[in-house]
């Protein structure tokens, strides 16, 4: 009987009984599906709502002198926040420190970050947690920025500025539109404050290709009939596409329940490729850029041990170590790569949970927004 | 026949076959085992080193006004960076950014930290990435530490300042002694920075404490059976003690191949909880204090789901949600309490290994000295 005992009961209220809804294949079009398509005019409605918040940001902070950004978020925003490490970090180099929300929740005692800029990220400005983080940074004089899907709320009314992810409401549990819309808002930031018109341009390059992207469905539906039964597995990405291989990672576990570890190829190295047996699978985030180039010699030396890898790229060397690759249609900038390349793990999330008959719509105990204290 | 192929052939230069070295039951003390077994005497060692390290250090941030701290580490000194993004954000209130050596070795633009102290971290002293951070941050004129084990190492001569570790030579390719050991350093570091004599005091009793829990090894040795074909599972830890849980979780990796993934018990809600189903095991380090009494509500909820759960604390409420109880002989104050609360995961992992008959001191594919590019 179990796991498909469906139909769920809900939230299951009774005692340790786990089941959930076994959806027929051809069901009609799931939040999470409809809001990854979605993500081209998301991203082209960010593009449109123009320069002017961002500007406002970018004068705030030279006003302010700002040395550093301590960011904050939860679950899939806290994927945008690795991204925004290596972001400001490389391009505007300002060093990022990601605050742990207990220390303001738990501790009560938060670290002074007076001289910089706080930004929390949420797609609903809703988790307290967060909120307590922006409030203690106001009160000790610093900048603060919420970056939200939902101007209106307390997250949004909380700090000092706001930038509008303009996403639309996001119904899937698993956030899709509003990452990337998350991403593509620090990039349009990050080009506005280093004041370069160049890099402003390329990021209007982005939705067309993740349209082109989104054309991957089809293939991606047909290879992933070949992990209808994997129950762990490891998402490597470098640099900038750390973050991609977390978000992919998390979609992984929230949609399709398997245990999918991220690391950066380098910590790889450090202890977990001690895990890697015959037939272990690993999924490789690795566009073209200086990460993906950097990661060749983890990805075949975990091949050597008897890895199985699945290859997200555009250079033809890494696809060849492949035994599944998904080509990326369209090269980015290396800066820009994570917004396309979470696209295809998205789709694969997507149709694991497919062919595994679970809906990805409902995960097993998760709501939307999450309250932590 | 495979696994258990061994004798392995080393470190598997011919193709993708995997074996390893099946050691019998009763074999002569590993390096890990009597590694971490040194410890009370490590971390005496440590204290008897005295004060004066650590007033040079704290004298040279007073001069020049450090405002932030930011630390370049890898594997299980990255997990001792994240103790200590708790412990100078809530004890000394500075906050503290998580170096992405990449910035440095891929892209050649690291953020500019010229008015923070950058620590690098590492027992051997050998990485050149974290040699990498260092070297950039003494040329932006920040003030430089290195934390390592060897004095006389590449990253000891890089930096302005040293804090020698006096763990002594560590044999096992997984780290025990030296992390306990930096996790003290930098406590005493903290204590040291606040001026504060009570704290220096509470330190005084860390070795004491940890040879106490050492007593518990016969007690997991006999536990561990439960896990023997145990292939994944989830390590949960909150505040001070999320650093643990990715120790403990790395120990799992390192030695017994368990697909272990830390989390902090706030970010599990927000996604990996759909991991959930019947039996599904969780690790929880629960020592007393804010967050190990925080972290009830999740360890019951992932309880009712259907999680079994093994419980490290010195709390009976907690314990009492575990199948399997693992009581912490010696309560500490809160903020020193990963110091001893990772030693029962050590042994956890050092037994698993022997469990499943598998040489603790041979990770498969891993050496001692981890070099990244």
């Amino acid at each position: 009987m179990w796991p498909h005992a469906g139909p769920s009961a809900g939230p299951w209220p009774h005692g340790p009984f786990v089941g959930w809804a076994r959806v027929p294949y051809h069901a009609p079009m799931s939040h999470f599906e409809h809001e990854i398509r979605e993500q081209p005019d998301t991203l082209r409605r960010l593009l449109q709502a123009g320069r002017g918040p961002f500007q406002a940001v970018v004068e705030a902070m030279r006003r302010r002198e700002v040395k550093f950004l301590q960011i904050a978020a939860r679950g899939t925003s806290d994927n945008a926040a690795r991204y925004a490490g290596y972001l400001f970090g490389v391009q505007n180099r300002l060093p990022v420190a990601l605050a742990m929300p207990s220390m303001n929740t738990l501790y009560g005692t938060p670290p002074n970050v007076g001289s910089g800029l706080c930004i929390g990220i949420s797609q609903a400005g809703e988790s307290d947690d967060i909120l307590a983080v922006i409030n203690a940074a106001r009160a000790q004089g610093a900048l603060t920025l919420a970056l939200t899907n939902r101007p209106g709320s307390p997250l949004a009314q909380a700090a000092e500025l706001c930038l509008d992810l303009h996403a639309g409401e996001e119904l899937a549990v698993a956030a899709s539109k509003t990452y990337t819309a998350e991403l593509m808002a620090l990039a349009l930031l990050s080009a506005e404050l280093a004041d370069d018109v160049a890099r402003r341009q390329e990021v209007e390059r982005v939705p067309d290709a993740v349209a082109a992207t989104l054309e991957l469905a089809e293939e991606i539906e047909r290879k992933v009939e070949r992990y209808r039964y994997i129950t762990r597995c490891v998402v490597l990405g470098r640099g900038y596409n750390y973050a991609t291989a977390f978000e992919v990672a998390l979609k992984l576990k929230e949609t399709s329940y398997v245990v999918a570890e991220s690391y950066s190829s380098a910590d790889f190295l450090h202890g977990p490729m001690a895990l890697v047996d015959l037939g272990f699978p690993i999924v490789a985030i690795a566009p073209d850029g200086r990460a993906g180039q950097s990661m060749a010699e983890v990805m075949r030396a975990a091949e050597l041990r008897g890895a199985e890898l699945c290859v997200i790229s555009d250079r033809d060397d890494l696809l060849s170590i492949g035994r599944t690759r998904i080509r990326l249609p369209v090269p980015l900038p290396e800066w820009l790569s994570p917004i396309v390349a979470v696209v295809p793990g998205q789709l694969f999330a997507f149709y694991l949970a497919r062919a595994r008959d679970v809906d990805p719509d409902r995960p097993r105990g998760l709501s939307k927004v999450t309250r932590t204290r």
